[in-house]
C-alpha cells in the first residue's frame, strides 16, 4: 500500500449502493478499501459470500475475501462511504463521526442538518467549510459527516448551477421520468412496472423541492442560506434500468436564448474539473444538439456515468426556458458523487 | 337494417385509426358499416384479407367480407369516418364533404382551419355550429368536416375544461408519458424503446400547445376566438403499450384547493352525458384519491376507454395546482372521440 | 339467492390467486361468494379495505363489504376455493374438508396425494372418481380435497391429451416461457427481469415432469396409474405478463402429420363442453395456422382465457411432432380451472 | 501506420453489422479500417454523417471522416469484413474475391457453398484449408471467401464441440430465446413484442439445424462432411436487446454425468487460446454453477462478449443431457467471431 494511499470502509456493503462502491472504488487511486460492514446476517462472512451481488461486473478480488464487520467503530480504516438504509442511517453515522472517521455519506438521514454540507462538488464545493463549525458545534475531532443529495436532485442541480450563476434563478417546475434502479433491491415488483408508469415516488418530491435549495444556497457566516427561488416536482417510475429524465422548465431574472443557455451549461466547470480529480468528468454537463437526445440508453454512461447530458434547450411559453436533464442515477447520482466529494474534501485538507 | 341505423364508411380502414374505427363501431346502436376504403393496394380484395389486424378482438364479421374500396366519392353511405394518413386527408376528406358526405375525421389536416370545429363533446361541443358557416363559405350542401384533436390534447383539454369554467384558467404546463401505440404502425422499434425513454416526439408538443387554445376559445359571431390562455408542453415516448399520461400544473384566475379542484372535475358533465349518448362515459373525468394513480394499465380501460382519469392533485409551489391526468390514447384520443362526436353532431341535426 | 346457488367461500382471498377466484366468481351462475378468509393481519376487516386488489377490474360489489374471516372451519358456505399458500395450505385444507367441506384447491400440497385428484376436467375427468376412495380412507363425510394442476403442466396437458389418445405418447420434452404473473405478487423484482430472461423457476420443472404422468394416468381399481411416459422440462421467465408459452416436441406410438395432430386438437371435446359448464371453453384446444402464432400477448384471453392456443405443428427431427401450446397461466392455469373443476364435481354429485 | 497492419474496408459498414464491425474493430492491433462501404445512397458522404448510428459507444475518430464508398472492388485495401444485407451479398462478395480480396463474412449466402468455409475457429478451424480448394476451383488468386454462421448457430455449436468430442453426438434438440438485435434496424416493432413473445423467426430453425451439421464436419480429401446427427430447433423472440439464450438437451454416444460434461466445457481450448489471438476470449465457454444462470444482461457480455456462457448442466430424461447457453449475438454471434476468423486465418498464411 502506497503511503498516499487512504483506507476506506463501506458502510452498508452488501446492499445496492454499498455494492456501487464497492464496485467504483475498485483501481481507485487514492482510496483503498479494507474494510466492508454490514448488518448481523453478513457479519463475519467474507464478503463475497455475504453479498448477493447484482452488478454486471464481478467482485473485485482484493474484497471477495474481507470479513464483512458490524457497522460500528473500530473498522481499520480512516475514512467511511455509508450507503446504510435511512432507517438506521442517522446514529450509526454520528457514532463514526464521533470516532474520528471521516463519513461521506449518500443517506438522507443528516443532508438537511444544518452543520452538514450537502455536497455536489460542481455544485456547492464552498459550502464543504462548514465541517468546520459543525466538528466545533458537535465536540468532533477528526470526524465530520458530509452527504450527497438525492439522485435526481443531483442531476437538476448540475444543471441549474451555471443557469443560476449566469442568468439568475427565480423558478424551476420539473417533471421526472426515473429509473428502477433509484429504488433499490429489490425495489418495483415487474408486475407493477410492465406495460406501465408509476406517477408517484415516495418523499422524491418533497427531497427535490427543499434540497435543491440548500444545494443552490450561499454560505455565509457559518451558515447555508437557502436560496431564495420556488421548484415544483412531479415524479414518475418509468420502465428504465438506470438513468433518471428530468423535463424542467426555469423562469430566470436575465432573460437568454437557446444558445446562451447550451453556452452557459457546456462552459460549466468546477472545483473538480480544476482539480483534476479522478473521479471528475471533463465537462460535468454535456449538452447535444439533437432533437431527440438525451435518452436514458445513449447518454446514461457519458463520462463513465459522471457527466450529466442537456438537450432539447428551447424557451418555455409559460416559464422561460425549457429542456431535458439526463444523469446516471446511482453512478452521479449516488456512490460516484460521494467518491467525488470524498475526493474533493481530501483537496480542502478534510482528511489529514 | 332499421330504419333508423345510418350507413357509415371507414376511410383509411386497414390502418391502425381504421382498424380501431371498425372495433369499436361493431354493434354500434346507430351506425352500420356498409363501406370500407383504403390505398390501391387493397382495393378490390375483402377487407379480412386485406388487412393485417392487430388489435386483440377478432375482425367483426359483418366488416370480413366487405370490398375494401379506393378513397372516392362513390361509397354507399352518408356518414364516412376518417382515419386516413396526413399525408393524403387533406383533398380527400375535403371532396368527399364536397360530394355531400358527412365526414368525421381523426387525421391532423384541417383541424385548425378556421370554419371547421375541432371537436371533443364534452368540452366545446357548441362549437359544432361552425359547420353551418363552413357549408356556406365552401358551398357544401349536405356535407361538412368535423375533426377531433391530437391524442394527447383531447385527454388534457377534457381535465381543463371544468377547471377554466369554474377558477379561470391563465397558465398550463403539461410534461406527457405517451404510450407506444400513438405512433402508429410499425411505429417505434422495440430497440429504440427497450430500457429508454425517447424526449422527443414530432410536431406533438406544437399542437398541444395551438389546438389546446383553439377547444377551448368561444364560438360567437361564426367564428371561434381562440382562448387567451399559454400552454407549455414537453412530450416523451416511454415503454407502455397504450394510455398516455400528463403532468399538468395550472396557474388559475380564482384560487382554489385540492378538494375544490377534484369536486369540480368529478362533477363535470357535458352535452354526452345529458343526451345519453351510446359512446359517452357516465363520468367524463374520474378522479381518484390514491397517491399513486392514475396508471396507464389500471387506468386507460376506464368506462370503456372512454374517461379520463385524473389523480395526485395538489397545489403547485411554482403555478397554482397540479395533477396527473391519463386517458386511452386510441380510444378516447382517436377513434372513440370521433365516433361520440357523429353521435353529438346527429343530436345536432348536422347528419339529416 | 336462489334455492340453486351454493355458497362459497375462498381461502387465502386477499393474495394474487384468492383476487383471480373473486374476480371470476363474479355473477356465477352457479356459485355465490359468502366467505372470504385469509391471515390474521385481515381478519375483521371488510374485503375491500383488507385487500391490495390489483386486478384491472374493480372489486365485485358483492364481496367489498364482507368480513374477512380466519382460514378455519366455520365459514357459512359449502364449497371452499382454496388459493392458499403452499406454507399453509396443507392442514387447512384438511381441517376443511374433514369439516365437511368441499375443498377445491389451486395449491399445491395435496396435488400428488394418491387419493387425491388431480384435475383438468378435460384431460382426465374420470379421475374424480377418486374422490370416493379418499373418503373412505380418511373418514371424511361430506368433504374432500380435489386440486388442479400447476399452470404450466395444465397448458401442457390439454394438448397432450388428445395426442395421446389418439396417436399414443412415448416422450414429450418442453421449455417454456413463463409469465411474470406466475410468479404471484410481489414476485419478480423489476430488476431482474428488464432486457433478461431468468432461465430457472423454483420446482417448476420437477412439477411438471410429474404432474403430468398423474394427468394422462389411468383410474382403476380406486387407484390412479400414472402414465409410463417420459417428460423433460425446462422453465423460463420471460418479461410477460400473462401467458405461458411453450415449446413441446412429442414422440408417438403411431405416426401422423401436421394435419392429423391438428385435427386431432381441434376436434377434442371433454365433458365440460358435453355439459355445456358455464366456464367450459367451446372448444378446449383452438389450432392457429399463422406462422407466428400463438403469441402470449394475442392469445391469452381465447375463450375468456380458458382455452389454449397450439400453433406452428410441423415435424420434428429428433422426437417426432413440435409445436407450440400457449395458456393463460392465471384463468386456465389456476383459478379458472379450479371453478371448472368445482362446476364439473357438481355434475357428478360430489357436492351433493 | 506499422508494417504489420492490415489494411481492412467494411462492405455495409453503415448498417446494423457494419456498425458493429467499425466498433470492434477501433484499436485493433492488426487491422486498421482504411475503407467504408455503402450504398449509393450514403456513396461520397463522411462516414459519420452517412450512418444513424446506434451503438452506446461514439463513432471512432478514425473513421468518421472516410469518404463512403461503392461496393465495389477498388477499395484501398487487403481484407474486406461483410455485413450486406443478404439480398446484395452474394454477387458483391464473389466480386471481391475475384478480385484478389480476402472477404470474410458474416452474410449467409455462401455459407453452405460447398467449397466456402463456414467458420468459428474454436469449432472447425481446420475447415479453413477448403479456401485453397476454393480457389483452385473458382479461379481465385489471393482472394477467398470465408464466413460464419448465423448468430444463434455459433452459441450452439460452440458447446457443442467439446461434447461431440468428447461423448459423441447423436441428436441435438434446442429451443431458443432470441434478442431483437438479431432482427437488425428497424426490427420488430416495439407493439409487437412489449408483453409478449414471437413464437417464430424466418429461416432459423433451417439455418440452425442444417449449419451446425456443417460446422460439426470433418474436412477430408478437399471436402466437408457433415455430421451424421439430427438437429430440431424451436426459435422464439423474447423482449431482450442483446443476448441468445439456448436451452439445449443432446443425446451421446457415452453417457456422462454432470460433472462430466462441465469439465469437457471448462477444459475447451481452442487454435484462437492457443495462439493468442487479439480477439480470443481466453476461455470460450464459461460454466456457471448458479441455478439461475446464465442470463442475458449478465453473461452476454463475458469475456467482452466472445465467451459463451453455460449453465444448468443436469440430465434430461428424453435425451441424455440438458443445459442452457447465453452469447451476444452480435458481438461473438456476428462481427466479432468474424475478426477472429480474419485473425485465425491470418495465422495461417491465408492473408499473406
Amino acid at each position: 500500500m502506497s503511503t498516499n494511499e487512504i483506507k476506506v470502509g463501506v458502510l452498508g456493503a452488501t446492499g445496492a449502493v454499498g455494492q456501487r462502491f464497492v464496485q467504483l472504488l475498485e483501481d481507485h487511486p487514492w482510496f483503498r478499501i479494507t474494510a466492508v460492514a454490514a448488518s448481523e446476517r453478513s457479519a463475519g462472512k467474507p464478503y463475497a459470500e455475504a453479498v448477493t451481488w447484482r452488478l454486471d461486473t464481478p467482485v473485485p478480488e482484493a474484497v471477495r475475501t474481507l470479513p464483512v464487520a458490524l457497522c460500528e467503530p473500530g473498522l481499520d480504516c480512516d475514512l467511511v462511504f455509508s450507503g446504510l438504509d435511512s432507517a438506521v442511517a442517522g446514529p450509526i453515522e454520528a457514532a463514526f463521526a464521533a470516532a474520528d472517521y471521516a463519513v461521506v455519506s449518500n443517506s438522507k438521514n443528516h443532508r438537511m442538518d444544518e452543520d452538514v454540507p450537502l455536497l455536489v462538488p460542481e455544485v456547492n464545493g464552498d459550502h464543504c467549510a462548514i465541517i468546520d463549525y459543525q466538528r466545533k458545534r458537535r465536540g468532533y475531532g477528526r470526524g465530520f459527516i458530509a452527504t450527497n443529495p438525492n439522485c435526481s436532485t443531483i442531476g437538476l442541480t448540475m444543471a441549474l448551477k451555471p443557469i443560476a450563476e449566469q442568468f439568475g434563478l427565480r423558478q424551476v417546475a420539473v417533471t421526472t421520468l426515473q429509473a428502477l434502479s433509484g429504488a433499490g433491491y429489490p425495489g418495483v415488483p415487474s408486475l407493477e412496472i410492465l406495460d406501465n408508469v408509476l406517477p408517484y415516488i415516495g418523499e422524491e418530491e418533497d427531497k427535490m423541492e427543499r434540497e435543491t435549495l440548500k444545494l443552490l444556497g450561499r454560505f455565509r457566516d457559518n451558515r447555508i442560506e437557502h436560496a431564495g427561488i420556488v421548484v415544483s416536482a412531479q415524479c414518475n417510475r418509468v420502465h428504465v434500468q438506470d438513468g433518471h429524465m428530468e423535463c424542467v422548465s426555469v423562469a430566470l431574472e436575465n432573460k437568454t436564448d437557446a444558445d446562451g443557455l447550451a453556452k452557459a451549461l457546456r462552459n460549466h466547470r468546477g472545483p473538480p474539473q480544476e482539480l483534476g480529480l479522478p473521479f471528475a468528468p471533463a465537462r460535468p454537463v454535456i449538452v447535444r444538439d439533437e432533437p431527440d437526445r438525451p435518452q436514458p440508453r445513449m447518454d446514461r454512461d457519458a463520462e463513465n456515468g459522471m457527466a450529466v447530458t442537456v438537450g432539447r434547450i428551447r424557451p418555455c411559453p409559460v416559464l422561460d426556458m425549457k429542456f431535458v436533464v439526463l444523469s446516471h442515477n446511482t453512478v452521479r447520482g449516488a456512490a460516484g458523487t460521494s467518491i467525488l466529494n470524498a475526493e474533493f474534501l481530501r483537496t480542502q485538507g478534510y482528511l489529514d
